[in-house]
């Protein structure tokens, strides 16, 4: 009988944070791939585009004019997913049908009034902003007292629903905990109780020891793929520190996450020599007014592509109904991204 | 204040397999697209390519040459995501990093020799033979001692990750319990250790009393909509009686079952006149040796398309990071379901 080696053969690894499990296939990336090739989208933007609705000094679809902002933009997003409106719901008793009405605020930040300028080719600076914005973000819609919970996110390109290429993120903020995030809390919550400690720190503190899935730090954050990866270049910006959410971070930790972002995204950009899509997100303490120890700053990118800039990894069938699968090991995709260089391949020759 | 309107306000469902909550927001469906467009698979291919794989007669990259099956057709999948072999394995009693290796068989289940014949456009005797084989998969891949569930899939089109037109679906049998059939197990088993009856029973009972969300049904099955379906046309084939597995069903049964597989690929072929695209599966009981009064036998139906042949639902960031998010509400989109003709479009004329 053979060794097990996770490199070459089929395991499950185990998801603290959702506490699930996922299916690693690490031999199975030599198939051939006869499916769908995605198609790459333009990537000779202007400056500005007369016709795009993000830009400055445009009008939106609703008649209203974008401000001629010069750093991140903030506007409410004009096809709210969530509404303000409180309404009158009766609930009824049935175990099987339950719903309830939900409240929130959806919103738009533009990352730079550049048509052009995704965040791995922004100035670190610049990035600092928008983490700022996102920090102000957090407080305002925070403190509405039927918010609960601030999710702040992008989906980046076109093959991640992305329907405008003008760099920008959303926030969708709510009065109920996400079903994620509510899971994520739990098991945070129960690792917290048990060892007095953040999940996320312990974890992190052993990545950095073993240095197998790491694949970028500074002094107050690390980059990691993480042990329990789904998408194959799946990564996570974790703190050092263990605070809760973005309006804990010193100056000089702002300046440090805004250096991460900027690192991980150019390293994406450099793995297929392509404007890389993903969605990526913050998981950070609610906003419920209760207090909450066993929260760890965290970001999640989750980008799609698996082979090369056109052939993406799809989540179908078995995903869909057994459990999430990935075609490479976690520690395979640090080895990969870590080595690619740290200069985005757009400024190389510069 | 507005009276709440499930057609109108946004609002969460629980989902009682999966113990999740989901976001539904009927009136964003109103949003111009600007989006990404999917590109139409070609829907004129030949009954016999000499170039396909799964052609009967045709040799497989690995040198095998398929029979000449003239109904359903099953052997080993080449590229298989599990592999069979015990491997030597220590261990390791970390918390943040479990991993074990995982056994199992993969298998590919053409439906039919012809290349260009999709369920929908079969005869429902030649589906029932479809069934028999998965029956037969079911107890010939369970017999064997380290494998404990038995997932049987279809990925559909060329948008789901599918990699061959030749209309086929897969198996996947492991040692295992996977994430989405161990939470639905344990949910299952929940009420009915509460209850002593089948939730999915006790919830058809209840579909079928309204009628709000239910599609088709005929003596032995009903196609509905979930109460808590996360994609836009999601469906889900329940049996009236309450049996766990495949093995259980009565040839009447069996004929029945094939009449809604039939009935519901019909009605999803005739939305937008396509060859419409979904991951289907069915989840049963586990062929693990335990009893399990807790199963019900159902298939689901996950189809991304939302607004035509070209556009799908994307479930990217929000989805990914806080919970499921649909944009129609799944009462409106039974009714679209129900309304639709029986026959296929392509025959209509006939
Ligand atoms: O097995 P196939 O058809 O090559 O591959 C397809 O289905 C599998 C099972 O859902 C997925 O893991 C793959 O990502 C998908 O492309
Ligand atoms: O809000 P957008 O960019 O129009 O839409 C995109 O992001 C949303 C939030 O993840 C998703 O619900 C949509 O399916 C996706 O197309």
């Amino acid at each position: 009988m053979q060794h097990f080696n996770h490199n070459e053969h089929p395991h499950r690894r185990y998801n603290p944070l959702l506490d699930e499990w996922i299916l690693v296939s690490p031999h199975r990336a030599k198939r051939p791939w006869q499916g769908q090739n995605e198609t790459l989208p333009e990537d000779n933007r202007p400056e500005h585009d007369e016709t795009c609705y993000l830009c400055a000094g445009n009008v939106r679809a609703n008649g209203i004019k974008n401000e001629d902002y010069t750093n991140s933009y903030v506007f409410e997003n004009d096809f709210s997913a969530l509404l303000k409106d409180d309404v009158l719901y009766e609930t009824k008793n049935k175990s099987l049908f339950q719903l309830k009405p939900e409240r929130g605020i959806n919103k738009v930040v533009c990352f730079s009034p550049k048509h052009n300028l995704t965040l791995p080719e922004m100035e670190v600076s610049d990035i600092e902003k928008v983490v700022q914005t996102w920090a102000e973000q957090y407080i305002e819609l925070g403190n509405q007292d039927f918010i609960n919970y601030v999710q702040i996110f992008e989906n980046k390109g076109s093959v991640m629903g992305c329907s405008n290429p003008h760099p920008h993120g959303q926030i969708w903020a709510q009065s109920s905990l996400p079903t994620q995030v509510e899971k994520t809390q739990k098991n945070l919550r129960a690792y917290y109780d048990k060892n007095k400690t953040s999940l996320l720190k312990d974890y992190l503190d052993q990545e950095l020891k073993s240095g197998d899935r790491v694949v970028i730090e500074n002094n107050h954050f690390a980059v990691v793929v993480p042990f329990w990866a789904t998408w194959p270049y799946e990564t996570m910006i974790i703190s050092k520190r263990h605070f809760g959410s973005i309006i804990a971070m010193s100056k000089e930790e702002t300046t440090a996450f805004a250096e991460m972002i900027k690192a991980i995204t150019v390293k994406y950009d450099n793995l297929f020599n392509t404007s890389f899509p993903y969605s990526s997100g913050i998981h950070q303490t609610p906003t419920d007014r209760v207090s909450h120890p066993e929260w760890h700053f965290h970001m999640h990118f989750y980008p799609p592509l698996l082979r090369s800039a056109t052939v993406k990894k799809f989540m179908v069938g078995y995903e869909m109904l057994g459990e999430a699968q990935r075609d490479i090991s976690p520690e395979q995709s640090a080895k990969i991204l870590r080595e690619l260089p740290n200069q985005h391949y757009k400024t190389k020759n510069q």
